[in-house]
């Protein structure tokens, strides 16, 4: 396999999350809290016209998260899926994806709305919110779909 | 800023593209390239359950991208947004987020329809895709929006 790469933080989050455990399991529309990104100065040139996005996806190393597993036992289904079927944190590589609301920015700082990110956490790479989902036809959510009874899962 | 972060690939991808050049600019519907994601055997079991889903977000590192730039210049609008308001590949962190839709799994092998990956980029994680973008509500698409003049850009 490949050898591994290293990336350098462009910036870290602030959020009322001080523990995963405080974070709600599930980043769903019950999930508000309010944060910031705080963008390292050197980049902050690369956040010109973001303003205009009303939401923003966040790359972050999930630093807190110390084990890997291969499988992951949801609370809600009688299956243990594969680690990469799920969103859940224990992967062997810990990174997050996080869509967030862009409440505002005032120069490297994003005020953000609909956190799940503990307190500290390192940001990778922001990219605007493009909902090619919007294009995509006959989407199928798998297990979960099955365990929620929920045509669009929420994770 | 925080100490760097080192990821191990998890597998690899086979695609029809060689070069960053034959990968068309954007991810949008007439991509239509077919390949595979090779999965290291060590991870195999975490793909378990995986099959249920229509479509799976890959997360890369795009190993062809040799330099960055905090402003992109792209070709459809008259302003230079910062590389944080873009899904341009010269990135601080050359990170690619890729839906896909999953075709079929062969062990730890996956056929995959809509690669905008070059060949033999190496892949960080594998979540499944979980349109919670149905649930959020006024997305605005800022500067790609208004030089497009599209509701939804199809980046």
């Amino acid at each position: 396999m490949d050898e591994s790469v290293c990336y350098s933080p462009i910036g870290t989050i602030h959020s009322p999350f001080e523990s995963p455990e405080d974070v709600p399991k599930s980043a769903d529309s019950t999930v508000d809290a309010t944060g910031t990104v705080e963008v390292d100065e050197d980049y902050a040139e690369g956040l010109e016209h973001i303003d205009g996005f009303s939401h923003i996806v966040l790359v972050t190393h999930l630093h807190e998260v110390d084990q890997s597993t291969m499988r992951c036992d949801p609370p809600f289904a009688d299956i243990s899926p594969g680690i990469f079927a799920t969103r859940g944190p224990r992967r062997p590589n810990p990174i997050g994806l996080s869509i967030v609301r862009l409440a505002g920015r005032d120069g490297a700082t994003l005020s953000v709305d609909g956190l799940d990110l503990v307190d500290g956490t390192p940001v990778l790479d922001i990219k605007p919110f493009a909902p090619k989902a919007e294009e995509l036809a006959d989407i199928r959510g798998g297990w979960i779909e099955a365990a929620t009874d929920q045509e669009f899962p929420p994770l």
